[in-house]
């Protein structure tokens, strides 16, 4: 660390965030990076690690193989960070681990602090989601789901089950009709219906699929087209759409449900996924509190065009951790994540010519430095471009 | 299932029992596997998937994957055995998973029972290593061991860390100075010290790796020759070696260890590798107080130079569930399990000619009948071939 350069400090290590450490150019800045994950997950790929079909090794790429590559050393702590002190410019950061010693609270200083810690999953309060779901967000949920679904067929394939056991056993239950919901309730049918058919072919036409949105129908930010070859092809695989359904309570072996003319049944199940989308995540909730005034968005940080949180000095955000314009998804975060490392060299440059401006004598001089800066502070806001969706 | 046929029941998916699955001809048999891990695991490379050498898929292939290969179909049970009985010729299986329903034990009927069932990782009764100790024996384990190693090195690298703490976050201990412990040490020390230098710079040179053995020297059942050859390479790499040195108790971060003068000390640790050998199997021991006549054995069941379980009909054993000559390795089950297909085949074969002499009327046909029969019944004594170590 460079005592005359200014310190940024970055909290997270998705998409935003690793895209950030990736171009933030190390000879201005000295560059902290705090993430309770020491890698980088490419999230479009989870669901097929969840049956194998992509190895959960060839989808994380460490955050210290990016890092050791920067011109200067970065350092890299793996904790959580539970606190923000705009005041004082520090950190708080929290060691979960179980090798945590009597101390596991740390602070750190930041000149600049860069937000990047994501969402968290929603459960809109349905009681029973946490503990006997699956969420589909991060390598342990695909290795929780994945254990799940082969005790699911084994406890199947055991002699004597009832036929209520194995159907219960084989019914996967997919939960929001979204994005996520619906790539994987195919998932699973192409892993459950063709591909374990020849390992377990008493077991393959047991197998049912069913997805569950509270709306009127799936998929409803996307064009009445996909949503209509999304339903065709769904009838044709057998995987049961229940629109207009809410799960009301989840228990171990069944869930409870409510139908749109307020009837409440249970269901059986043997794997559920819950994949109803983002809430604000735990310390994006305390800094909002922090600052009513400013962060009036309903989730995430609000942030100006430059991605600025609004009502703050110093502390900027990008990807899933703020309330923008733009679809939460990896493409939007990570180049937010690459503008933002290169107005960050720009701010740079800005500060350099601000102090030669002071010291400059020489009139001529201070024309030409002026004139540079005239240019420079002109830092334009971010804007997305789409390069088109994975599906 | 054919009615006609007799059916053998084969316990566990280890080196012997997977060999046995394999060769065993189901023209013959009805074939039903029983193990609580639907997976054969290629054990030798298990050290290097600790610290992701190879990748843990690769070193895993599913029973089913076997099976469905084979001339008939073969069931296959994800469960334990938990109890045989000889005179009923039953067993009882046990579900052990979260999706187990209300009545996990269930009944199988066998005419042959093969067990392969292993061993259990030796403690000696020192209290704490099964909670705070890894093993070095499922895959689970190595799971276990990657992540409490990552746990280390990332807390050793947190801000503000004492230097007692680091030292102790990075002092690496294994105990057992057989085969499996020097191997392991080794591999640590590749990783570690090696590998681990351009990820971690400034902790490298902390790591400190200790090899714990009560005896007065390490690898007791290898050659003079390569007993001082590990020691060399082991002070040149500095791997401090610990002999006449025993563990009497394992806490969440020191271990208590007697020395050969008697004194008993403190060492701090972060990571704790147990590699003391085998014991015997719940199963096996259950099965041996059943006969104990016959069971002699200190560990493991007694078996003829057939495999055939002394003082019990119509049961068979191999690979670490017995105690034989041979040492407890993959090579010595595999080819027992290989070895007892074949002589399941020639009983099949023996008896199908013993039915046809009782229903051969002509003296001539009888005669010929005699013969081969003669002939088969010589089924030759299992005998183990040393085709090398992998070290």
């Amino acid at each position: 660390m460079d005592p005359d350069k200014k310190t940024v400090v970055v909290l997270g290590s998705g998409w935003a965030s690793t895209s950030f450490i990736k171009k933030l150019d190390t000879r201005y800045y000295n560059l902290v990076v705090v993430s309770p994950r020491n890698y980088f997950l490419f999230t479009p790929l989870l669901p097929s690690s969840t049956v194998g079909t992509v190895n959960m090794k060839s989808i994380i790429e460490p955050i210290r193989f990016i890092t050791r590559h920067k011109k200067r050393a970065v350092q890299v702590f793996e904790a959580e960070c539970t606190a923000v002190d705009p005041a004082s410019k520090t950190i708080t950061i929290e060691d979960h681990t179980p090798e945590k010693d009597h101390h596991p609270v740390k602070s750190l200083s930041y000149d600049y602090l860069v937000i990047g810690v994501g969402a968290r999953n929603s459960t809109f309060g349905v009681p029973g989601v946490d503990k006997y779901g699956c969420f589909l967000k991060e390598a342990k949920d695909a290795r929780k789901i994945h254990n799940k679904l082969m005790d699911c067929i084994e406890n199947a394939a055991l002699p004597n089950q009832s036929p209520e056991e194995v159907n219960r056993l084989l019914h996967m239950v997919v939960v929001g009709g979204g994005a996520t919901g619906i790539e994987y309730a195919a998932e699973l049918h192409d892993f459950l219906v063709d591909d374990l058919r020849t390992w377990y072919p008493d077991l393959a036409d047991k197998i049912k699929i069913s997805l569950i949105e509270a709306l009127p129908n799936v998929l409803p930010q996307f064009s009445k087209q996909l949503i209509e070859y999304t339903e065709k092809n769904f009838q044709k695989q057998h995987i049961t759409i229940h629109t207009k359904t809410q799960v009301k309570e989840v228990h171990p072996k069944e869930l409870v449900v409510k139908k749109a003319d307020d009837s409440v049944s249970t269901m059986p199940y043997g794997l559920l996924v819950w994949a109803t989308g983002n809430t604000t995540a735990a310390l994006v909730q305390k800094l909002k509190e922090q600052f009513p005034e400013e962060q009036t968005a309903k989730k995430g940080l609000a942030v100006d065009d430059w991605l600025k949180m609004k009502g703050c000095e110093d502390i900027y955000a990008f990807g899933d951790a703020t309330h923008t314009q733009y679809a939460p998804t990896g493409q939007v975060a990570s180049q937010q994540g690459k503008y933002l490392a290169h107005q960050f060299k720009q701010m740079f440059i800005r500060d350099a010519l601000e102090a030669q401006l002071k010291k400059a004598q020489d009139e001529k001089e201070k024309e030409k430095i002026q004139k540079k800066l005239n240019h420079i502070k002109e830092i334009k806001p971010f804007q997305y471009t789409h390069h088109g969706s994975l599906w």
